[in-house]
């Protein structure tokens, strides 16, 4: 969940293909570039009517202001199926929704989006990463996923301490 | 979201009906004694799948501790469409699910359930009351709706305020 310091703007898109993901439609790019080994992964459209995992706050002792705010972890059906059989199946995508929030009296409401991170499953595709691609849009820009090969590094070095979970650190909350 | 001081468990159960709202069962149950004259809601089945509408955290510094945690706002699909088109349908259904979270290094957690209130339309049966019936569950107690009329009253004369809004308090968050 690291910020990337640096942000790039993936060009020389080459191909787009829709991968139909239980009734949820994921875009992917086939990107150009350093990144032509791998595709990067499109917005997740719709995500915000897919299911809540679950919640959490980071708060202001939280050293990393950028991680700051409230987040919440969407799940597609595809990816929901994978909580309960404790098995991802491609097609599954998660969706990590960092807002912002303000406090008055004790009372913390949810102001602006600040980014999203998005984790899609295809175990082909993605082989060298356990099956999964990591993707990122900041605040309500649809359009350039900002995912960098060192942030991707970054994002999978954490995850991959969750091998025994599918690389997935959240679980649903009932 | 004041908190009922005594907890009173309906009894005397006389009919059910299953109530289908756009896809999401509501069961309501016609109560017996003193709340004979409008039907109790029943749970809420399946209402951790319906869309996440918002989120806020109630935290140490508010003076009533029942009601702190975080909580969310989930919508069956006919209230959904209520907050699109300004207007909730008769059967409509909200859940308030206040959880319990603890901190640690500046991050909060998620925790057990603290209750859920629920918000059923339906414009003949609950017409005194804008076409809203409210109802409580304490924990992860499905069975017993803990409503009173007090509280009932409670409920009702603090989302009149928001009658221009068809007596709801929260917006979609997008």
């Amino acid at each position: 969940m690291l910020f990337p310091f640096s942000l790039r703007i993936f060009r020389s898109l080459s191909a787009a293909v829709v991968v139909l993901a239980g009734g949820s439609a994921a875009l992917i790019f086939a990107a150009g570039g350093d990144e032509s080994s791998q595709a990067q992964i499109a917005y997740p459209a719709g995500y915000r009517q897919w299911v809540h995992v679950k919640s959490g706050i980071i708060g202001s002792e939280f050293p990393m202001e950028p991680e700051r705010g409230i987040h919440h972890v969407y799940a597609n059906q595809t990816a929901l199926t994978g909580f309960e059989s404790g098995t991802f199946e491609d097609g599954s995508v998660l969706v990590y929704d960092l807002v912002s929030l303000s406090e008055k009296g004790g009372i913390s409401t949810e102001g602006a989006r600040r980014r999203i991170d998005v984790m899609v499953k295809d175990s082909k595709l993605y082989a060298d990463n356990g099956g999964w691609r990591f993707g990122r849009f900041m605040a309500d820009d649809h359009e350039h996923n900002i995912m960098t090969p060192d942030l991707h590094q970054v994002c999978f070095q954490c995850h991959e301490k969750q091998k025994a979970h599918g690389f997935v650190f959240s679980e649903f909350r009932k």
